[in-house]
């Protein structure tokens, strides 16, 4: 297995840099199929949404197909791990999320049978609901599809 | 608070992008003590100890002071939580990591009261302990100091 | 400790059979007190209550007795467990479940002082709040009385 | 998305039953992909190995190939989930396990773009390293291969 | 590192003992400021946020400075984690607390470079939403400030 | 259920009291089977088995009984939950415990039928593995048995 394409890392850029900081990084893009979004709450469930109707929306999934639903899903869950290291709650635990998202879907092995796979990224900020009391935050799932 | 610079990204970025990708990204360097490295490992506590060994050699905290070694601690396990989303265990589960990190220590919030904090910053593979059957991981975690 | 009754695979089994599969273990069930239901929900609030209320109505286990509800309380979560696999959560995390429950009450072991135990199995979909995205799903908790 | 066979339960039967206990469920057992096995440790690793290594050596999944290895791979780790309820660990808590599993790759669902799915199943007892003290425990993962 | 005063000791007296009890343990209480309050809740955002409330009228943290915060915050969590044993959740899992908490800022430690500390002590019962059924929880959490 | 007799709180001054502290609570112990120990180690299992092996040796459970085995069992997790706040791990994440531990068997509950309950308590310092690098930790434990 050769890793020819780091999607994980080109939806963490994604989801990180600002349109000036990305120039850089434009010519891989033309690789991969990308949604982005925003997204702020309280609500694990909504940020969860947030992400799942912005990917349909663009049709970087089959909505009606469970398959990729399910691939999506789990994606989305790994990279909310990370921006909430330890429990997977926001709301409950008394703190917010400010996050910027990147879906990248693409065929990050050499080897055709490897086939599609899917990265999920978040970057933003973690804190009391209170602006200001908050810390920045990362997270990034991965998952054949 | 407002942040004025963004240490998580700024870790990020360094243990993401290669030598010839940061040179848009230097400027901000200078406003920050970094440290860098790599570890590959199926042994949690040999990630744990890398990132702390090299972090005191480059005396990025004072190696005596438990609070330094505190702040560290809990930062490197936040970013390990990224990396193994859900259970803190490489090996345990049979799998295994090759990561770059990069810690960076700087003043985040512009509010002198706010002071130090840490970021670390881990990106690479996670996967089978066999080469080639792995896929990208990130994490990151940050401490006041 | 010889295991004499399995209480665990009987629970499982009535989680998970019709009733024109379970015939050939229907000698078993007269040694054990059973109760069994139906839940679907968002919430892992109702869940747990559909099941001790259900517990309680049966007379499975004596109502005001704390050190039963105890040992019920503890067991249903165990089951959890394995539905929700990694996160104690359902709706929070935007996912639905439908289950079927037994709880089986009985004295799985041999020696008389190890006296009578608890099982409780769930069987049934997790999923997507989208009617068929969703796959199966089961949990055992086992207990002492 | 309808569901047609239900891989779950059939992973758990098999893993359940004793082959006298099978017959009523044979017919079912045409339409999937089936590998079975036993594996007793106080290592996590081993239970994990145990379960890949009858997987690849019965051709169930294609060995070369990561995408499967993955979908394979969290499979058995949910499973596992079930079976610890709550700490993936088993040595390291004291405690052993003495399984059966069973792996089961076919198409749950009618739509033919669902495509195939992989269910792992554990039974068995987990407990103290002494022989009797122990309880019953089951585990399901499932995943889209 | 020697430490001279257990702060963590002395939060936890101060969370389980009645006035009456605490007589022999009032002279090392000159060395540390104290806040003490009580909270009983199905939510847990409520049990933080008594905590922090009852903190910051107190004066024990500075209100506007977010490490201040920050550091409160994951104590706070940490002693949760002893109070809830395994899920930080209360009532999605139909379960309410009653607890006394007490939080002590001081130096713990002889040398002057480790600065101030700061303990998060809950005690009281845990249990089912029906007064009576409930036993013991105790939590305690540390970090530097 | 009222609770005439606090086993959690007797067993957590115990396991945190030095003997000159302890007179104020000796009448309450009369009532009460208890079991003191130590043990100090990176090695969850052998903090276990310390417990479990001071407990048979003082006959507080009864040794052959899987019954009590299990009560016991739980509680100890459960107290160990408070001690390492969110990951039931000691040396996998390059930290050691030094810890006290008292168990206390008795009847917390007014009425008969709610029979005897075991409380687990554990308190001492964990942190990494240099001396003084560490602060303190606390952890209890409640079961029925």
């Amino acid at each position: 297995m050769t890793q020819r394409l780091h999607i994980g890392k080109l939806a963490t850029l994604l989801a990180m840099l600002d349109d000036d900081e990305r120039s850089p990084f434009e010519s891989i893009m033309d690789e991969v199929i990308v949604c982005e979004g925003k997204v702020g709450s309280m609500n694990m469930q909504k940020v969860i949404s947030a992400v799942e109707t912005a990917v349909k929306r663009t049709g970087l999934i089959e909505e009606g197909v469970y398959r990729e639903t399910h691939a999506l899903y789990h994606a989305i869950l790994e990279a909310l791990e990370g921006v909430t290291r330890g429990q997977l709650a926001i709301g409950d635990m008394m703190r917010t999320v400010g996050l910027r998202f990147a879906v990248v879907r693409g065929n990050p092995y050499q080897e055709k049978k490897e086939g599609e796979w899917i990265a999920v990224a978040f970057y933003g900020t973690i804190g009391a609901p209170v602006k200001g009391l908050e810390h920045e935050a990362i997270g990034l799932g991965i998952n054949h599809i």
